[in-house]
């Protein structure tokens, strides 16, 4: 059910992109009671303009134009233990085999409802709350 | 006031992203109470590696590179019964009409309120509830 | 933490987008307590067929090919009266800085909670509710 969008720059390599990917679908799986298959992504590649953050920082972080935002849109119902174990199992994965500044990856994440989703065919595959 | 995000291959025709927006248009004001005219769409063209499914399926769907992702986010309060006729209805239009995959079209909602939208004009158009 | 989609035409300055990315970070700063140098933003440009409006217009706006859209996720709590504060802030400056057509600027906000963001380094930064 996740859908994930992944905004990065163009000159991002896509053996990058493609390590964000597998990091957030891990995460999901083995941490957010995602389903196994349950791997639906986006990815936007942009000029170096088109990704802003502040050049001051942020709350401690220093960005630079190698951020990628991570916007993941998902059912409500994950707990907060459950999402700090989310984005840290994602950064993780993603310094470990991107070699990638961990502090340039920013995790957004928008709820939904069970009947909010349809995965193909025109139905609404999972029951309502 | 829906917002429609339609992500999908750049090699897709532009008389299929036409129908599949129409699709979408017609779905929400036959059935969903959308306004006549209330038509906000952003279509975003991908390449291949960047619409990422998983190639073994999921519920019993198979995917191909045609996918197509269809995000919208409205204001809350659509029943289920609803959201299940809106579903079908788009892939019933685009299959008719787009001769596109029916397994291959993805749905996410995501809701909001009447006040968290402005229409232009820098103004406030809904009444809050 | 608000992330901002700004979704615009492949036409638009360079000037003009960096003038709407100000205008939506000042008004966040300036009405909507959003912390200093909490500024993320994701510019994506369009084609021209990419970027779907009524040409009839929508409660009495009518919109033409240079419409942005501006989707804010941000963190719920904010007032209907700040949030009417907030588009037109926007649209004020965007307007005298910029010389957009003032119906030409659309605007979404959509709702998430506290523990809903990471801004790098795999933490999560805001305490919960």
């Amino acid at each position: 059910m996740p859908l994930v969008r992944i905004d990065i720059s163009k000159e991002a390599s896509t053996a990058l992109v493609r390590v964000i990917g597998e990091a957030v679908y891990d995460a999901m799986t083995a941490l957010a009671n995602v389903p196994l298959n349950d791997r639906f992504q986006i990815v936007t590649r942009h000029e170096r303009d088109e990704l802003v953050f502040p050049v001051e920082g942020y709350l401690g972080n220093a960005y630079s134009a190698e951020i990628v935002f991570i916007q993941v849109i998902w059912v409500r119902g994950r707990s907060t233990e459950v999402k700090k174990a989310f984005y840290k199992s994602i950064a993780d994965a993603i310094v470990e085999k991107g070699s990638m500044r961990r502090q340039d990856i920013f995790i957004s994440l928008v709820e939904s409802g069970r009947e909010d989703w349809s995965f193909g065919n025109g139905e609404m595959q999972y029951a309502p709350d």
